[in-house]
């Protein structure tokens, strides 16, 4: 049976919460993987209570010599014990690195060829920055301790595949971000990873950045100076490309099948698309790495942690997704 | 009975189309109003041959002694013959000077107390350019002929309301173009806005510029210098704000029901998770004018004018939305 690895993320946000409730009330995970949870049983057992959830929490010493695991029982894994339970619904330095270590034991086992995939809860970046965590989201550690140097996130709902072509960046930057070579590199990349779920001949296209493709120059001219000359190159190149087509209607036609794959330029562009259109359900996959990692596509909501309210949807989707998707 | 406008846009693109398909299929039109076509007979009886629809098209000569129209006339005006049929498909100098003296005469009319309300097809802001005409788009004609300052264009689909702080300007100038003033100011508007759509009590947000709303200053900081302080002032001088909210959660709240409406910072923001939800179903509502005017939010669509392809929802929506929130 492949396992999968279910990181908790951030302690003081939802993240115990979604993978406890995603878990308990989807016995069909079960039938096809085993789950192991990253994270420390005590903050298991913790929202166990919070969530009156009736499930036996069992702590691993040992990743290779596991035991039976059925839908009654949620077995976890972490190398140390948990001195105090971290504070929640807030920012601090502790969460963030103990949001870091289940993630860092999780590639680790990875790597080690333990775990077939990983699926993450949220973190949170300032609680990253405040435990000095050299890594400013999931992506970039991922990259870094399995030595990935071309990983990309895609989205999916329905037929809508979302890539991102930058990221983390301040709005005021993205347009001198843009540059012909990153993109036409970054349509290779969107062509190779659908080929690697499962699409034979896919079909690309890219948005554009000013509102409706700048018209020909009236507002903005990256359209005509970058990208156009960058979806040229790709097609010449042999991939089917299309764009730059308007941002307002791209993921529209992604979603009615025109399109197999649309490439965004920034992070907010394809995540309104995705969260707009399917908040619960749009699921994230890290693509580029040894192994697949699938993660939930929303934030750490620290302002109802602990309170019982947060829906596993996104959590129980990321880790359906990550057997959906596994490498084989 | 009230009098709408229905203009028929840049002719060289879908727009006499979609006009004819919405009136013909949707005879309960006819029950709450009288829409009169502003454009050319000639171009509705060469669409109606393209269509195949059987319809008697018929020219005004003066609205004010409008004769009994049923749903199977269809009345347009215009003030003069057209010489020639304009091209199709192609953006071209003579089809942006009639989309705008289109929309001129029904402003006049509106003007004058023979219309009203106005329902607008797409118009193209090359073709526009090409002719001379001195608007970029409707809101600027109808801003300027009608001598109102503070125009402001809505979004509707279900609970999703969507205001415009930016709207045709390009992507690099967006961050540079936002101020404290100017979104108090917005938000002002916003709230009487949806006051006059019948919402008693508005609560409004604001959707952040960066991602993830910058991360308290982490990447981009227009959040705590710019829109946190307009909407600290918004609720001191007694408006119900929240935000800045992150741009991908701010639409789905709202759609969800926990705001009346959403401020958006610039076009593409709003666009795209109104476009992305509701393609053909959003209506676009210009607030702020001595009438009410409404709008497909979609363009010209020039690839595939003239070819019987266009779908009419989204105008047939726009001539719908006139009928309900047309002032008393």
């Amino acid at each position: 049976m492949k396992k999968i690895a279910v990181t908790i993320g951030d302690p003081s946000g939802i993240g115990p919460e979604i993978v406890l409730k995603a878990l308990v009330q989807n016995p069909q995970i079960y039938e096809n993987c085993v789950p192991i949870v990253f994270g420390h049983a005590a903050i298991l057992e913790a929202q166990k209570r919070i969530s009156s959830i009736d499930v036996h929490i069992r702590q691993l010493d040992d990743i290779a010599t596991l035991p039976e695991v059925s839908e009654n029982h949620i077995v976890c894994y972490s190398e140390n014990k948990l001195k105090e339970l971290p504070e929640t619904g807030t920012i601090n330095a502790r969460s963030g690195a103990l949001s870091f270590e289940y993630i860092r034991m999780a590639i680790e086992q990875a790597n080690l060829g333990q775990i077939d995939a990983v699926a993450t809860a949220p973190i949170n970046k300032e609680a990253l920055k405040l435990a000095g965590v050299p890594f400013g989201d999931h992506t970039a550690m991922f990259s870094k301790l399995t030595n990935s140097s071309k990983t990309m996130t895609l989205f999916v709902t329905g037929n809508l595949r979302i890539f991102f072509l930058t990221r983390h960046i301040a709005f005021r930057e993205i347009s001198s971000a843009l540059s012909e070579k990153q993109i036409v590199s970054a349509l290779h990349n969107c062509h190779h990873y659908l080929k690697q779920i499962g699409i034979k001949e896919p079909r690309l296209a890219v948005a554009a950045l000013n509102p409706h493709g700048g018209e020909h120059g009236l507002f903005g001219d990256e359209e005509q100076n970058i990208i156009s000359p960058a979806v040229q190159k790709s097609q010449a190149e042999g991939l089917s490309v299309t764009g730059p087509v308007p941002a307002d209607s791209v993921f529209q036609l992604c979603k009615e099948g025109y399109y197999d794959g649309v490439l965004s330029l920034y992070h907010d562009q394809g995540h309104i698309a995705a969260k707009t259109l399917d908040f619960y359900g749009t699921v994230s996959l890290t693509m580029g790495l040894p192994f697949l990692r699938t993660s939930v596509d929303h934030g750490t909501a620290l302002e109802i942690a602990g309170q019982n309210k947060a829906n596993p949807t996104s959590m129980t989707k990321a880790i359906e997704a990550a057997i959906h998707y596994m490498w084989p």
